[in-house]
Formats: C-alpha cells, sequence, structure tokens
C-alpha cells in the first residue's frame, strides 16, 4: 500500500467511522452471532498474494461488524462503559504512525516527558494529594498501563517487595549471607497475604494468584452498603494476626464493580493505625485504591469532597482507567504511586543493550521500571488530545449529564414500586435493582427466578444490554448509563421496556 | 468535535502521517532535546475550555516532533525495529473506534474469533507444528498478548501451577486437608527455580522476579555462539538436583537481543530427557520459546529449516512479535501455547457479573482467562489487515531484503579487517563488530575504548542510531538493518560513516 493508497483508504475508514457513530443506535447493541460463525466466513490460510483495500474494507462491514458488541453504543448499560471519542481517535492514530517501544526516555523523550506532564495534569484534575504528582514532595508520580488488572498487580509485586525489605535487612555482603537472607524471604513470603474484600474486583485475586501469595477476601454487608469498614478491617487484621499471617496488601475501592460502593478510607486508615504498623513504619500495610471506573468522577469537584479523595494521601497507590468513563479509548489505564523508588526497586532489571547516557545519568525517567512490560505505546497523546479537546468542562459535563440519567432511572424505578425494589441507590451513574414482590412472602428463589426473567428478556430485545449480579442470594440487575452517547431517551427506552416486561410477567 | 470536525481533523493527521513517512528520512533518527524540554513547552495544568484541533495538531509538529526517536528511520539501526505500515495503522483505526474491552467472548464475537483466526495462520505461516493451532490435536492455539515480557510472564505463571498440581496431588476436600496443601505448596514453591541464560532477555529474570521465584542464568560461550547447548543444560539441571533445587520453566531464545543467537532445541530436548522428566511426565520442565524478534523470519521456508523449528513441538509455548519485524505496529505479541488448559488452570478468576450463556456454554473462548489482564483491545485487525494487503509473499520479501542488507553489510565489515572484526556473523539482519587492533597485542581496555569512540562518533551524526552491547567483556557495537524504510543505500551511508570515523581513529 502506498501513499496514494493510503489516502484513499484511510479517507474512506474516516467516512465508515463516521457513519458508525451517526447510525450506531440502529444497530443491535449485542452481537447475535453464533460461536464459529467466523470461521466459517474466511479461508484457513493467509492469502500469498497481497489483497486490495477495497477487498478488505468490505469484509469490515461485511463479516466483522455483525459480530461484534457495541461498547459504545446508547443502549450499551452492561458492565461499565468502554470509552472512545474522536479526539482519542486522532492520538491512537498518530501513535500507531509512531510506533515506539519506548521503554526508555532516550527512546523517545517525548513519549515519557508527555506521560509524566498529562498525569500530572489528570492527579490535579482528579483532586489526588501533591504526593501523587511528579513534581510533589515524595518522588510520586503517575504511569499509563494497559489495565487496572496491570495497576493492581504492579502495586502489589512492589508492596511485597517493600515489605520484604522493611522486614527482613540486608546484612552482609557474603554468598553465605545472601543464600540465608533467600531462605528468610522464603518463609516470610509463605506467612504473608493480600487483603480485598468481597465486593473488591476479581482483578485483585488473580493478582494474588500470580505472586503465588495468599488471599483473603473480607466479606462485605448489604448494611454497609456493600462497603469496608474500620471494624471489618480491624477483625480482620487481628485474625490474620492470631493465625500467625502478615498482612502487606489492601486493595480498597472507589465504586465497586457490583454496586459502585465505595470503601471508608477513612475507617481503613484508623483500623491500620490501631491494629498494625503506623503510617510509614517498616511493615505498613500497602493500600492500593481502586477507582478504575468511578474514579472518572473525580473530575468534578462534588465528587472529591464527597468521597474525601484527600484521604489517599494517606495510602500508596492510585489507579483509575480513563478508558472507561473519561472519554479515552482502551488502554488508558491511570496509576498513581507515592514514591517511585518502591516500583524502581522491585520492576528494575538491566540488560547491556539499554545503556545510554541519559539513564546513566539520573536525571530521566524510564518507564520500563515502572510497570511489568519493557516496552510501551505512545498512549499519553490520546489522553492530551481529550483533556484538550473536551477541556475540564467538557470532561466534567460527561460525569455530570450520565451521571444525572442514572439519578434519574433510579427515580422511575422507585415511582413502581409494585414492580422494581431498589437494591443500592444510584452511584456513579449505576442502579442496581431487582424485580419486587409478587407478594410480601415470595421465597427468595421465587424472587430471583422472576428478576432473572426480566434480565434474559430484556437483553433479548437487541436494543439494551445489562448485566446481572448476585448479593448475598440475590440476583440482581445492574443499570449502567455512563456511555457518552447515551442520552435521555435512551434510558426512557430502557425503562420502558422494563417495565413492560415486568408488568407482563406480573400479568 | 463533530463528525464534520473530526472528518477534517482526520484528513489533516493523515496528511501529516504520510508526510511524515515521505519525509522522515530528514530527520535526525533520536530525538536531541534535554531532558525536561516538554514541561518548558506546556501549561502546568488541563486547560478549562475545549481548545480547536488546529492549535493541538500545531503542537504535535511543534513540540512533540523534536523529542521522538524515530524508530521507522531507515538510520535506524538500534536494538530490534519497532514496525509500522499503513494497514497496520488502518487496523489500529477501526480498533479505536470500535473501543471494546473484550474479555469474554460475547464482550464482542469478532474480536475473540478473529484473533484465534489470524493466530493460526501466523501459526502455519510459520512453520510452528499442529500442536499450537486452535484447531491442533492437543487444545492449544494463540492468543495476541501486549508484549513478550507478558508472554513470558504469563507462560511462567502457568508452568508453576502445572508443576505444582502435578508434583503435589490434591487430596481430600476439607479445610484441614487445604490448609495442609497450602503449607505444601509454598514449602515446594521456596525450591522451585526458573532457568535461562545469559543471553536471555531480561523479561524472563524480571517474570521470575514478580512471581518470587528462584532465577538461574546458564553462562552461555563465545564458541558457541553464545547459544544454550545441551551440555551447558545438563550441568546446570545437575547442580540444581545438587542443592536440592526442582527446575521448573526453562526459556530458550530463537535470536538474542545481543547477537541474535539461536539455542540448540534439539540438545535442550535431549538434555531435559536425560537429567530430567521425560516430555509429559509429571513435572516435566516447561520450555517456552522467546522468538520475539528472529520469529518473524520464520515466514521464510528457508528460515524454518535452518531454525528446525518443528522441535519446538516438544516444548509448551512459543512467542513472537509481529511488531518488531512483521509490519504491524506495537503492540502484537503473538503467544503459542500447546495446551490451552494450562493457561486457563492457572489464569481463570470469575465474578457474577461475568457469567453469561455462551461462556457457561463452553463452546466460546474468553481470552481473560488466557492472559494477565481482564479487558483487551481489537489487536487482531492489525494484524489481519497486514497479513492481507502484504500477502505471504509481501511479509517474505521485507524478511529476505531486510536480511540480505544485514549479510551485506557484514561483507563489507569483513572487507576490512585493518578497521573492523566482526564479534557474531550476521544474523536475522543483526551484525555485532568492533574496532580492529590498532595492534595485536593491544590490551582489552585499549580496543574497548577505540570501538567505544567509534559508537558515539557515529551516534552524534544524528542521521544513525546503532546501539552497543558487552559480551564477555568486550564492548561491542550492534548494527540492525530490519527497518522496513531502511534500504541498500541507507546501509552504505551507515558503513561509510562507520569506516571515516574509524580511519580517523586510527590516524
Amino acid at each position: 500500500m502506498d501513499s496514494r493508497e493510503f489516502k484513499d483508504a484511510a479517507a474512506a475508514t474516516i467516512d465508515d467511522i463516521v457513519s458508525y457513530f451517526d447510525n450506531i443506535g440502529e444497530r443491535n447493541v449485542v452481537a447475535t452471532v453464533e460461536p464459529g460463525y467466523l470461521r466459517k466466513l474466511l479461508p484457513s490460510a493467509a492469502p500469498v498474494e497481497g489483497e486490495p483495500w477495497a477487498a478488505i474494507r468490505h469484509d469490515v462491514e461485511a463479516k466483522i461488524m455483525p459480530g461484534m458488541t457495541h461498547w459504545n453504543h446508547p443502549g450499551f448499560h452492561a458492565f461499565f462503559p468502554c470509552a472512545t471519542s474522536y479526539p482519542s481517535i486522532l492520538g491512537e492514530l498518530y501513535s500507531s504512525a509512531l510506533s515506539t517501544a519506548a521503554f526508555n526516555w532516550i527512546c523517545s523523550p517525548a513519549v515519557t516527558e508527555l506521560e509524566t506532564i498529562v498525569l500530572d495534569w489528570l492527579a490535579q484534575l482528579l483532586g489526588l494529594p501533591a504526593c501523587y504528582l511528579s513534581t510533589g514532595p515524595t518522588r510520586g508520580g503517575g504511569v499509563i498501563q494497559g489495565s487496572a488488572s496491570e495497576a493492581v498487580l504492579t502495586a502489589m509485586v512492589a508492596a511485597r517487595d517493600k515489605y520484604l525489605r522493611e522486614t527482613i535487612p540486608a546484612d552482609g555482603d557474603t554468598d553465605a549471607d545472601a543464600d540465608a537472607r533467600e531462605d528468610a524471604v522464603m518463609r516470610k513470603r509463605s506467612r504473608m497475604v493480600a487483603l480485598a474484600t468481597t465486593a473488591t474486583h476479581s482483578s485483585v485475586r488473580k493478582a494474588a494468584l500470580i505472586l503465588g501469595c495468599r488471599f483473603r477476601a473480607i466479606r462485605v454487608r448489604a448494611e454497609d452498603g456493600y462497603a469496608l469498614t474500620r471494624e471489618g478491617l480491624a477483625a480482620e487484621l487481628a485474625a490474620c494476626r492470631a493465625q500467625g499471617l502478615e498482612p502487606f496488601f489492601l486493595a480498597v475501592t472507589l465504586g465497586t464493580t457490583d454496586t459502585c460502593a465505595v470503601d471508608d478510607f477513612a475507617g481503613v486508615a484508623q483500623a491500620l493505625e490501631e491494629q498494625h504498623a503506623a503510617p510509614g513504619a517498616p511493615g505498613e500495610v500497602w493500600v492500593h485504591v481502586d477507582a478504575a471506573y468511578a474514579g472518572a468522577a473525580l473530575v468534578c469537584p462534588e465528587v472529591q469532597e464527597a468521597t474525601r479523595i484527600g484521604l489517599v494521601g494517606r495510602f500508596h497507590s492510585f489507579d483509575m482507567n480513563m478508558h472507561k468513563w473519561l472519554l479515552v479509548n482502551f488502554d488508558a489505564s491511570c496509576f498513581f504511586v507515592r514514591d517511585r523508588d518502591w516500583l524502581i526497586q522491585a520492576l528494575s532489571v538491566n540488560q547491556a543493550v539499554y545503556g545510554n547516557k541519559a539513564s546513566a545519568g539520573g536525571l530521566v525517567t524510564d518507564y520500563r521500571e515502572w510497570q511489568i512490560p519493557l516496552g510501551r505505546r505512545f498512549r499519553s497523546l490520546k489522553i492530551w488530545f481529550v483533556m484538550r479537546s473536551y477541556g475540564v468542562k467538557g470532561l466534567q459535563e460527561n460525569i455530570r449529564k450520565t451521571t444525572g440519567l442514572g439519578d434519574e432511572f433510579a427515580e422511575w424505578v422507585r415511582g413502581r414500586p409494585d414492580l422494581f425494589e431498589i437494591v443500592t441507590p444510584p452511584r456513579f451513574a449505576l442502579t442496581v435493582f431487582r424485580m419486587a414482590g409478587p407478594t410480601a412472602d415470595a421465597s427468595l428463589e421465587d424472587r430471583n427466578a422472576l428478576t432473572k426473567t426480566l434480565y434474559e428478556k430484556a437483553n433479548a430485545s437487541g436494543k439494551i444490554w445489562l448485566t446481572s449480579t448476585e448479593l448475598d442470594g440475590r440476583f440482581a440487575i445492574r443499570l449502567m448509563t455512563g456511555v457518552r452517547t447515551t442520552e435521555r431517551e435512551h434510558v426512557e427506552h430502557a425503562f420502558k421496556t422494563l417495565v413492560a416486561i415486568a408488568e407482563e410477567a406480573r400479568a
């Protein structure tokens, strides 16, 4: 494909993309293809001769589109959003042309420097304390990761190494000393435990699986709104101590997957101080704040205030995904740490070929030392484009509009107590509800079956997509209104669909 | 930014990209900015009001470009290439518009199915044995990872879990049984060791750091071309046994970073069989083939034959990066495993909200169970576009042309024994060389200093970029000719530059 062909192909692609967004509501949200549909449509091997662009473009609409589930469809109320926007697409476009494996500063200084700068912009915008800024007092800063799963894994690795460094000092320089320390580390590791709650995202359990360390999920309760409390954490810390286990890591959440619960940050800090090491003391528990989805809402000062976000300055790391609710396309997980050396000490591995004067001089950031992989894409470009194109006001508007739609939906649900029951109140554009009744003494099984029917029929309509969850044995429906393209009329349509099915079920 | 503004902005961006590639050779390869250059040029916070596209576009050329190191510059002879191509850019463009977190099949069936299909195409194209095909006899298959580092980490986690499952049977169902097994696992883990060589990529050591497991690098020798041999591995296995350590994982390499060495696959298989468990026996060592860069060359049948690639059927996993030398932009690390259940058993973590009929039916692939992160981008699209647009012939031509340039460069180097000495012969478009003399009895330090001067002066020219390494204390220069835009004239220019500096140094 030469420059001329590329220009034509790209122009056609841009037309396809604009037309895709202009008409996205006319498609079904969820693909209705059968498993294995695509293998029937494609040859069994790569073509020997190159094909013209027209043939490839044709197959995108004819063969790929039927198999797409449209995460930016206005009727996408499932999971959390997976954003995209025009400025973000342009950022990705430049990035793919400037392909670079920018693991060290010198590999493309702009990739590293723009990342540091836009993450400082973001930290300020979210109201994070200064310790998470690259220019702050504690040598903290931000780094873009591929996903919240990678961020929590990175945090847990750093936490484990910090804990081992602080609790098993390295004495002496001989091989025998090193062997003795390795044995002590192995013994200690077998007692270390990572903590989270039963409402925490599965990525924390997965990170513990990868590290091969013990994991305990603290049970959260409906009466606490499924949030971790001081009492819950204190009891778990005491139980660990009684069993000779050593907690070294705790994931707290701002906006859990099931219900968007927010853990009690002040209570967590208090429990840790009372039951465990004081903040900053050797062997303190590393607290990672998973704000993957709801962290986006912190661009609004009223949310910063409501969540008392300044409290995260007592913790160690914070992560939020701009690619969920902040108009940047996947992937852009923004991970902040209070002291970059915690990452570098755990993750720096050198090789002769990486050597260069800028790194040796110590004046630059080499992000390979802040993450699991070596290479990295130019992901800050799309963040920069989105921030500049929307401006702070535009980002706030998107959060406020979609949060408002969620609140409105919950109001409508509350207005039909004959049909529905709110399970958890609307938070961050997410409402969790289930079918009411049918009678006051209906069994849990009957009520679950009823809600499940509503859920399946609503999804079968093709124009909306909802996800479900289970809370203390109660089957419940999650309706999320955070997609950029979702307007009041779409939420109204979803509500009417739900009412019609519920009324029919009740009749 | 509305549809109209996006169309205009995208058209301008496409023009910028075409002009970038048309004139890339006129830029300096490596950015010459000072650390911190960008902070001086950008505001300290995100703008409150949105800005027009023209302002953003202007800043890309004015502020970002000076800080770019151009990995697709014809004079980029450093590290390995980080490819891009027009069809790949179009793939990324569609992917960013269709933003989806396709962790389960239903989240976008096309994302999962196209990935399985194009990785089957690729496995065939590389001559991998049928066990690595999704349709093969062993329930194997491929998955796209972000980088070779993630692939090796994933392989190592799966290997550790497979080893523990096979060597510590799970007896009984009681809590006491589970506790006893956990204790046994912790004891066993403290004795497990991952193996690689001193020439293996740093990502293997990093994976062991992340897992927190022991790691040993087997020393490879100049006389073996820096490749792992049967004898070397056998000796290490015996040493481990003597110390009560249990090897569970071995990384072998097709194309090491320093010199593109290829480990002796037949010898490795033989040593494992003789010294350790037979293939398929419980407790066998998992062998991961890291072909991150040179694996691309396997698209040529002559390379499949020369490397006896069929032997990897005796091993467990294989990884190569299309984003290095196969015209797909970063990231597209193609990871193949002989039995997908090894991954799923190690990495599957469920959460109520992921539940859906297709997954429950067991008929579909949920790639979240094959990787570290949960979400994933639509990366197969760019692979599909590149394979179709270039065709097999086009991919082969790119490998043969750039390998030929490397061979030619090495011939020129050999033609000036007064100035240069080949350290390792040209392999996969990489030549490693150093300064000759100046006298037959010159000290290692003097020769290193001479080569270092050549290296630094050549890079200072701005028009070429080389990387260096150190082999048994010998400072050496790596010159790689794998970039798509590199033509004979550019390699000739690099050679002439080197000769001029070397002659001046000698005079």
